[in-house]
């Protein structure tokens, strides 16, 4: 094989979710659509790797900092949600659920991986939650993983100490929607039994 | 979202086998890693659409035309393999199964789809099997699917009416090496029991 396709291979196959096999695959489709969506594609990407920065107050990524979201004056500014990564962000605003401010944290706590606070955004963050901020609620949207409740249990104790008057609170567990009790785990079915909601 | 990440996402959600979901994925891997792996990749996508040519007497990809493979005079010039797509070629090459020439079809017959021999690179290949041309042997590497088959049978006819001193071959069916009888489809069992071999 030539030697720019092998190293163009290489670096896909680098890609997550992707090994030797769909790289090359990959690479095959792009030269079947050169015009279309090859060179579109190499300029997007060289365009983007140098537009985009991360938001020196918030974490997201954005081609502004402070970015769209920060910004934004239509946000409600009393609200945060806490979320490990810009992924969270997206499908939080992909869901149309949530109006207020973010805060990405970059990752998540993690002992295994030497992930301690100081590797991740979280300075930023308690300065933005000093006393007299805008913010009444603060809203841990960590992941429902061991390292999500960890790194969740840790900000909460340390924003209490910080600012006392912020309201902390953490998105539920309990059954997803469509969900049947036959598939769900046993941790699932504990915390929608746990939570329950009285009808009457 | 940025318009630049949300073009890049479209891009890449065009690729075989990638979704929104993996392409947002790849781009924030992308992000982290741009020095080493997202302005390379850029590059690397635009070289590669520039320089990688269909080589005009095999049908393979190569920056040169005639390609690497025509050029090899280590090949043997008795044997030339009929492959459907260049990731055939290099599934070949990987297994180095095979020492001789390649025709590359560019796809298969189909009559769903409307491929016709016009559409594919037969004319080429053709030409190149003429009386008095180098090739002793002719192997139909298509595959095993009913385009394959189909297309297997139709070059197979053409190609004894142009050249009747050419040996044609095909592939075998049969059990895949470490392939358990149980996890056999039919049609492959039964192939398989069709071309038994003799053992004494």
């Amino acid at each position: 094989m030539d030697h720019e396709l092998e190293k163009l291979i290489t670096h896909l196959s680098k890609l997550p979710g992707l090994g030797k096999r769909s790289a090359r695959r990959m690479v095959l489709h792009m030269l079947k659509h050169r015009d279309t969506l090859m060179t579109p594609m190499g300029e997007a990407i060289l365009a983007t790797a140098k537009a985009i920065r991360t938001c020196e107050a918030c974490g997201n990524l954005d081609t502004i900092s402070p970015c769209y979201m920060c910004n934004d004056p239509k946000r409600a500014e009393d609200r945060l949600a806490i979320v490990e990564e810009v992924s969270d962000l997206w499908a939080m605003e992909r869901g149309q659920v949530f109006r207020g401010r973010y805060h990405v944290l970059g990752g998540v706590l993690s002992a295994i991986d030497g992930i301690g606070p100081g590797e991740l955004n979280i300075r930023s963050l308690f300065a933005r939650l000093q006393p007299g901020c805008s913010f009444s609620e603060i809203i841990i949207a960590t992941n429902a993983t061991v390292e999500g409740q960890t790194t969740a249990h840790y900000l909460q104790d340390r924003i209490h100490d910080i600012n006392p008057d912020l309201s902390i609170s953490r998105l539920a567990y309990g059954m997803p929607m469509g969900g049947e009790l036959d598939y769900l785990d046993e941790g699932t079915l504990q915390a929608a039994l746990d939570s329950r909601k009285v009808m009457t």
